[in-house]
């Protein structure tokens, strides 16, 4: 930042040399996706990453020889190279934070492949743990690309880290008037000795809220058997049922008491 | 920041080389944008970049020129050149992430053109996988551009990354007093062996909840054809509807108890 | 911070040099709010920037004639300097990080003035691309300058890219008893050969949901007349109303089961 | 941090020459709060800003002497002083941000004073721009105080930047049974030709959706009067409200079928 | 980081030092808590905070005896000192940002004692300004401490900065069949000439929407007596209350129309 | 960075020496654990405290012989010792920051022990002060652990800050059709003179809003015993009740005006 | 950065070395995966952290030795690797924070193993306290990984620190027309004496609001027996519907007035 005298033949070999590089660098591109890569079998998407890096490299050449060819000194710039290097440097933690946290993944393993795990809003199971990202596949058939950050720096919960045991949980609310006792007996005895619920711990049946039309009650247990447990809450769901309706216990409807204040003649 | 002597000459010719800079360069930009962009069938947006660009690089020139006329010292400016520095540094950051993003999904390919993907709100097509952003086509005809850097630093859903099938859920409620095993059988009933639902994973129906009004069912089937899932949803829900018509059981209106407490006469 | 030995007189100096320069850049100030700009016409807000830049600017000049003044050696308050440097860098990366992402802007062109955009809440016309910030004029008359560090981080929706087609969405629901396919067929010979409905891709109509008093459907159809389509599918909507009328379909009020417990007497 | 022998002599004269220094300032700023403010009168606030500037000032000289009287050697600190600096400049950045951003307001002139405006939750007429920050005054009467950093890192919403038009959106529910054509036709003619309704853009009446008691539409229309919009909109819902009145069109109230399943006996 | 040979002699000296000066510390702590203090009448929490401060100090003190006694040499850590200083940096920032706010509340003066302001979620009269932190006291009856940064980078509302009027907004809904325009005359009657109510800005009364069981009427007038204004709201309620009264307009219920269509025998 | 020639001998040093000392550190644990905290009593989590540092320190005493051992020159990366310094120090800033935030807190003194304070959703007593970290016990018995940045850098609500008293604000709606100053002198005469209840602030009874079913009423009072005070709105909530019963005065249910538009015969 | 005369065989050179590098580090891991460890009975999740590791250690080194065979100086990228000494310090500072907070949560012993803890949503029993992140068992049986950062710089929920007492809240609304206090009698007599319930804090019975359909009371009451308090709850809530059964107290269902204003014949 010296002298600034630049002269016109510097700016005009500045342009020229960084025009023909950009040409150059689209002509090879061009070459490259239709000649070489249209005859050669590659997997998906290794063409379209080669072509780029191809072509960016040239520009990044290009505009080398350009500044080269300005005459430009490049002490002067130093105080901008500075800038840049503390851009890219922030602009990489964001990467850096993602692979150091893939080796925590791979050493502290707090998730691992066909684990049944929660973050966010994201819940399914585990099918690659990779160096950046991880990939978590939804019960609906969706795969998930997860950062490793986003693994590390947030809480994660894993269904089957020490075990594949969960507790169910029902509810069920029925009709003001029943004893509640009988309620609570009436469901444990749903559960207790039934195939897939465990005895320990033992089932629990509680009598939750007085609601605004009905007493709420719920039922919890657990279960060994992860992979089933939403046909095994489903069973049970039909049997409280049955055998809530074998008890003539209602389950009732919205519940309202009306006051009729005032009544045209019709 | 030694002697601060500025004399008046110094601030006058800064003042003036400054104001002729800024003025040649807003002629110049005139004659570019209505003499030559005019003429020249350039593709919508190049104009504007060209003229901007050259405006405000005679702008940054004239700067430099003018802070030589001056007189000034620019040994003495080192520490705000360094805050000048640290800002451009720390404004580059954003930038910088996004290519670094680009280059990361070049390489790893978690999502690729033509892909069905969902990131924050967004879900569509990827038209374009670019080296700042990328480009989804949102299903009601919208583009939108996304930041490289959001594709690689969120929980990014891919649809159609391994395979093309995914699973449908489709809920309805039915009357107290079905029969719970009943309506799961019947809704088995309609997708087993239905074109376009897959045998493996086999679809199945839930007893979910006992609804205020009506008890809840689900029915959760798979499809390998993600394009025409909408339709075989619509299609099952059509059949669904009959087939619960046949078998007599009914999706029942919000249901209410009245007790009607007193009653003013007519 | 080596001697502290600061004596009487330098603070003294430094408070009264700093005082008349205080007095002094709101005399000047005031003569040329008063007296000069009052005399000429100048583009509004014109006034207000150069005599508040005047002022500060003879603020910070007697702040350093002040420090002089008062014989305090500078080296002394590199560390200072060094904090304020810092402090500037970082204050100024958010206004860095907007002219960068004007540049981009420029040069990746994802949207143009005339573009219909969405970014974040704000919806409406692009009527200017700046360097700092571009505006964006709502539908209802607003206009909204946008930093464009936001129109590069964030996620943009851009409905007129690369064509201005978009989906019409609309939902109508009909009473349980009418038969799904029936409704399918008149809702898709509504808007098939409609003057502004798109052949391809063709529209769509589907069965999306049992509701509480309703079968909910949605008509889905495209357009290729982005200006026109609130009035296109308000025209389709008065259509499908009287299609729904010849045809005898009903949409339904919301439904209620009443079931009375208990009747007072009168 | 080379010897780290501390005298007990240092450690008193660091404690006895800190102890008198905020003894004094606090005497000095008792003098200067009750007995010179007491007797001058001074705008608001003044008094509080120099009294507490001042004993600061002598807080910070007494920390100076006592730090010298201790004999410690200033050059085993220079990290803490680093961090000290270190942790000013970041201190300072968010000040710095607001003096930049208020530059840009100065010279960009997004918004200026007497505009209508909103940003974020607040919205109102702009009373001052300052150097630091803005004052918008609400339409309650409350003043809001804006730094300037979010009139410039946020989208700004300027009612009044280029004209004072906008537009009024109207919403209105109909009865089923009402021809959809009759109530657009009405609504348009309530506004077009009335005093302060543009002509262009023209108004518009649209139908909107298929409401759960009511078929629901909007009269949009546009005036230049910014000031009376809110009186301009009240005299249109009064003439609409008069013109369905005169046309026989129901304003209906909410609906709802009721099937009486069961009737308990009195 | 040379030559890592640690004698066992230098652990246990660092061990021995700095168990020592941990029990002083401690025991010294005891002395001052049960033996001093508890002598002297000191304002509640300056004993904790001096016993706390010399605690500290002598654990620093000794940590730094213990390195001495160990033998390390300080330049092979001087990475880590620099980590330290960076730590100690970024800490401070949050108290530095605090007090630099604290400071331009002082000069700005945008918030006063005895203000009424809202800041976020909270509303109430400034009790204090202090260099690090403001307080203000809720209508509740709380205190709330404030850090200056939040009322500093966060939008502050004042209500009472430069006046202390305010508008006060009523909200009243009418039956439908009420004329509109006699609602209007009747709102503006109450409170026009009112003792309280200013003549300018003028009371405006608005017909708002139409509502789903009434149409909905705003009142809106001004008061200079903003210590009142919760009175003076309830006063003009009550006095709306019986002017609708006196004119026979009626404030609906809730309204709905039944279509019963069909009816089980009782 | 110079020359990379990395020989396989010292590679297997390397190796091997951080196998031995991971070996070693596990053993020394392991002896630690069952051997010695076994035989001693110390206090919960000590053992764990110390076993987990001693095997820490012994992995990094082993890494540093591993590194010694392998022949690496320690210059050549000076570079990642940095990014490990910054590191440090960035991650060091949420401690130093909690710290420097508790001697603030010990001399600003914001909150004391046994202060009733609000602090985000939090809200309870204080029961600790420390120096990283405070305790506030719940109203429902869980102690919460705040970090002091948290009670530096948030609003934070001291309820027991200059005084005990607060406001105790009820609502009651009453039927349309009461007189409105009937309610607000009936209200005022349950608190007026009441033990517990303040008569400065004097009580306050105000007309709030026209609802749906009722008029809405709000009773505030001030109490000096902050200890008792839901006692005493309980109390106060009782005698509103029975003063309303003895003037006749009804709190309504939901209110419903029914236009029965057709009736199925039944 | 001076002479970028870059040799075509150069270039040859480094792409030649980093591809043979390339595929000698995936051969190595396919030996390592498929021959080693197939062989060998190792921990989950070991095999692929070793091969992982040593395949990215191998193209570490290949790319050193492709740029030592490029022949490239390296002095020329010391501002690429500050950058990259930047990046990679930034990355680490999250990890850094981590286990500098493992280290408080070892010391300052906030919370414990078996400790019933909340933290954000998170609510569950403490089952590890790690390095760089800890463990909590919710109740439904998932194991959430939680990083030690968040549970020391976030409010942590304790509900067994000092104490395993807590409060239990219930609600009961009662009809209008009871007498308040015997509600308040009947709900304390309940639980005083009561097995598991303390006599000290002593229960409370408050009238908390007068609610739409019901007058609502609380019931608080401490329990020594933190494991046992959701069963002990259920039997309370079982023995106050006994209890207000007794009494004759009836809990009410929503109420409704009802004005039928007109009534079409049927």
């Amino acid at each position: 930042v010296g002298g600034l005298d630049v002269s016109l033949g510097n700016v005009v070999a500045f342009a020229v040399t960084l025009a023909v590089s950009l040409a150059l660098s689209k002509a090879i591109r061009f070459v490259l996706d239709e000649g070489v890569f249209s005859e050669l079998r590659l997997p998906r998407g290794i063409p379209a990453a080669v072509s780029t890096t191809v072509q960016y490299g040239l520009v990044l050449l290009g505009f080398s020889w350009a500044v080269l060819a300005s005459g430009m000194e490049m002490s002067r710039f130093s105080f901008l190279l500075g800038a840049l290097g503390l851009g890219i440097g922030f602009g990489l933690q964001n990467v850096v934070n993602n692979f150091v946290s893939g080796l925590i993944l791979l050493y502290e393993r707090p998730i691992q492949v066909r684990d049944i795990v929660e973050v966010g809003t994201i819940a399914g199971e585990v099918t690659r743990i990779g160096v950046r990202s991880s990939t978590v596949r939804t019960f609906t058939g969706a795969e998930v690309i997860v950062p490793n950050a986003t693994l590390i720096s947030d809480a994660v919960t894993n269904w089957t880290l020490s075990d594949r045991r969960r507790r169910i949980d029902l509810g069920v609310g029925v009709a003001y008037g029943t004893a509640p006792q009988q309620v609570i007996d009436l469901l444990l005895a749903v559960v207790r000795g039934r195939a897939g619920v465990l005895d320990d711990p033992a089932p629990v049946a509680l009598f939750l809220r007085f609601g605004e039309s009905s007493m709420e009650f719920a039922l919890r247990f657990w279960t060994a058997d992860f992979d089933r447990w939403v046909l095994l809450a489903s069973e049970v769901m039909v049997e409280v049922h049955a055998s809530l309706g074998r008890a003539g216990i209602q389950i009732p409807f919205p519940q309202r008491d009306l006051h009729v204040r005032s009544l045209a003649p019709a």
